[in-house]
């Protein structure tokens, strides 16, 4: 892989990109979340050779996000783990930056129903501390307790 | 780069990794947000080669995440477009995974303070059609107009 040690920096950006910061690993994640999740469905719909994706499995599961059970005999499945889960919400918010300026006339390949509401919804930035919109310009970067 | 054309899947994941999904992209725009925007900033801040980051800074720009702008008479910087701050979104999710699972003992490299409330909050979820909470556990997907 890389031969920087992103996983090392002192900076949470960089330390996620090491476990997702190769273009197929999203997508795998994307499709074990979706339900596409033995080898060679994952195979098939992402068209990529068995031992690339044999690699990335290796690797996400070895990164805990994702994990592999035995679903019957000598036959097994992927799951996210609740690391995993939560890495989707990395996914969710490229898809709405994806859908905004790179789905050109076509519009968004898929979209999201919201089961709180019902309603057809994208992920949104808010704050935790008081819930309100929380986007990039609505911040001060600070040193945290990890800096370098 | 990469032989596969992600950018040309019908999912904007695969898109969004196109522009982003090399580990060094996100930590550029992460410099320009915080204001590390000069060549020579940016190459000692990351420790990477010069041509390396040359090559990354192109393809932003190209990318139209940053763009590049004359301050004094043959000196250059970088800022981030409309789309590149609204790619930050993607880093402070980023964030807030890396600081939940990889941050061990030491904590957050970086905090956030936000403007509209002034607390120290990092970024959650929420639907943009009721502004409830929306994760990864709260959606439905669906396909879009835009599916393959």
């Amino acid at each position: 892989m890389q031969r920087t040690n992103f996983g090392e920096m002192a900076c949470s950006i960089a330390r996620t990109m090491d476990v997702i910061g190769e273009p197929w690993s999203p997508l795998v994640l994307r499709n074990v979340y979706v339900g596409i999740n033995r080898f060679d469905q994952i195979q098939q719909q992402l068209g990529i050779s068995r031992k690339v994706l044999a690699e990335r499995l290796r690797w996400l599961v070895e990164q805990q996000v994702l994990e592999r059970r035995e679903y019957a005999a000598n036959r097994h499945e992927y799951a996210l783990t609740d690391r995993g889960l939560e890495l989707v919400d990395v996914l969710m918010v490229m898809v709405r930056w994806g859908d905004k300026w790179l789905a050109g006339e076509a519009g968004p390949p898929v979209l999201y129903r919201h089961h709180a509401c019902g309603g057809i919804g994208h992920a949104t930035l808010a704050c935790s501390a008081c819930g309100r919109p929380m986007g990039a310009a609505d911040i001060d970067v600070l040193p945290g307790p990890g800096a370098s």
